[in-house]
């Protein structure tokens, strides 16, 4: 039994070195080819899925829809849930990383970005920015959605939605896929390879690199590969 | 309560005026165009939706990508069924309609394609088109699968599903999108609209326009209207 991670290919925020969390920005140009070419690597290599996990956020959404166009697997079921979106960044969101830490020192943006229970300042509640007042989480539970989460949090809502939803569907024989973005994966690989909450810290997931692990049938783990770029390229 | 039907945008074998059906290819450039002015023309008259359906060939379900992008609903959920497929067209997949009609004649080829009950010649069941090998329908009851249809046999898959997957959600106070094709919507016409077996032959879907019914309470039709370009072309 296997499960893929995906992180998205790089958002327009990665590259402008802006704090993202749940702030809804599309590709770059360089994710579009990162997004492109998972989807050749997965083909090329044979990868199957029976059932597709993401976010709700455009940036994963759209790495997975181009991971499918190119597995020409685009008929799969897709399930998107907020609780695989990444981790809120709460009143960072839309700043510039370089300005924070001059702002606020390294060492200070390095906890929020890296520790597991350091939550970066909150959303004002009347913020528009709060995801209550957002068109995109009106069905769900209002007193779930956060104003700002550490990882801690993010695991929170990432692994009871795993444990519930993810793995029957794996127990059951699914060949399952998951783009998701770098925080709500650190959680899922905290989670599954049982690491400290120290040694998450040094933890990072690269855009657009395949994780692969593979369990026995009682969800140990038995192998766990990174795909690597070494399809020729067929972009210009 | 209102429900919206969108056929997809023009295909590559639409261009080249060739039998399509079950045959999954994907959009020609029109079609890209169309699709993202239909979203431009919901998104421009306030149009939201609350769930979407959409077959499992790719041309339909781009068209659908096109749309949410546009409308920024891309995290809205999104069901894709076989049931909702094009009419299979049997042999004359992958067939130019003109030699088709040359070697026939017009009027045998205008039976096959508007005609009620006819069928066109079935596929053979060791054809690799055969739905039965596909990947795409490995998770489907084979006996249900064809490998031909008239239009009465569209029917007879599209409207139980739906009666029991569509409807309901409609009487839920759910707003509902279909993207769907030539025949599958004017299956789910010919019911809605209760059009006659002789009337329905002269009723034709065009691409890239939304139709939108729209139902009282007990899902008796109150309007029906067809939305017109008349947004200002965005692509060169």
């Amino acid at each position: 039994m296997k499960l893929v991670l995906v992180r998205h290919g790089e958002s327009i925020w990665n590259r402008d070195n802006l704090f993202t969390g749940w702030t809804d920005v599309g590709l770059s140009d360089i994710g579009k080819k990162e997004a492109i070419e998972v989807g050749k690597m997965l083909k090329i290599k044979s990868y199957d899925f029976d059932i597709c996990y993401t976010s709700y956020l455009k940036r994963a959404i759209q790495t997975l829809n181009y991971i499918l166009y190119e597995m020409d697997r685009e008929w799969l079921p897709v399930v998107k849930t907020w609780k695989l979106n990444e981790r809120h960044y709460g009143a960072l969101q839309g700043l510039n990383k370089s300005e924070v830490a001059k702002k606020f020192g390294l060492e200070q943006v390095m906890l929020w970005r890296r520790s597991y229970a350091i939550k970066p300042p909150a959303l004002n509640e009347d913020d528009a920015r709060n995801p209550i007042l957002q068109d995109m989480y009106r069905e769900e539970d209002k007193n779930e959605l956060p104003l700002t989460e550490c990882l801690a949090d993010t695991f929170d809502r990432v692994i009871p939605y795993y444990n519930s939803e993810i793995i029957p569907k794996i127990m059951d024989g699914k060949r399952v896929l998951i783009v998701s973005h770098g925080n709500s994966l650190r959680a899922l690989m905290k989670y599954i390879e049982n690491i400290s909450d120290t040694d998450i810290i040094d933890v990072n997931v690269p855009t657009g690199i395949p994780l692969i692990y593979e369990f026995d049938s009682n969800l140990k783990i038995i192998g766990k590969e990174i795909l690597h770029r070494n399809v020729e390229p067929s972009f210009p």
